[in-house]
């Protein structure tokens, strides 16, 4: 057994949520903040049998790595008309921490 | 010294808090929510010397393990009332995941 | 590699941020309550090797301990005239509960 905590970014984080669920990985999310990664982002706390480590692993993976993706413009409506850009730019996206942690006890009350 | 890691629902959560504090434990509150427990949960971690692990987790089975639990009706005000059911309910409610973990090193500034 | 989880006072939490930024330690940062420390605090993850676990506990050391200082009295709008002291006092603020827990395997995707 294995408490894993992975941090990743919002908007991976429901998608990651139904990949553990269907895969039968009971995780814990706490809301989160900066630092690892752009803000804002979400930590999962997920117990389970070391067996099962690679393909959760995988699944994480599969879900929130790091990718470039196309941003559409968005039009600087009352914005900063300099700043704008009239076609779609690429950005990176994504991409997670992740802590195997070992446990001494585990329960279930 | 271990941390120990305690998923709870929320409903139990004030009363594990005074039971913690009663008995002279530390906890420090993390929302959370979904995964192992219906949503939402509160998550503690709680720092504790090894001789202290049994009783806490004996005051975290005392106050929150899973049970069953009547609940009575709610009159369908503007909702479906087809769902209404007019007599009370047994539900589950409560239940706890804790992990206990080994800690390398513990500062108090 | 170790994971550091740092809970600290919300008065100090921006203070420890910039300073952890400023010496290249990357934290993700969790709204907390509560126990450990008077409410509301923060509690801080960050993930980081051996060599520099040294320096870090000497930042949050530095940022966050507990010490005393001089709080200006405020003027009892509305409130109880019974309990307004009319001088500086001083009262304890800060102070961190710090945690270094071992990990057996760390990503990043
Ligand atoms: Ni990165
Ligand atoms: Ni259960
Ligand atoms: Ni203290």
């Amino acid at each position: 057994m294995k408490l894993v905590v992975a941090v990743v970014q919002d908007q991976d984080s429901n998608r990651l949520s139904n990949a553990l669920t269907k895969n039968n990985y009971r995780a814990t999310k706490l809301a989160s903040t900066g630092g690892f990664l752009r803000s804002g982002n979400t930590t999962f706390l997920i117990g389970t049998d070391d067996s099962l480590i690679p393909r959760l692993l995988e699944i994480i993976r599969e879900n929130c790595r790091s990718r470039e993706q196309m941003v559409a413009p968005v039009s600087p409506m009352g914005g900063n008309a300099d700043s704008y850009i009239p076609y779609p730019v690429e950005v990176e996206v994504g991409g997670a921490i992740v802590f195997v942690l070992p446990i001494e006890q585990f329960h279930h009350f």
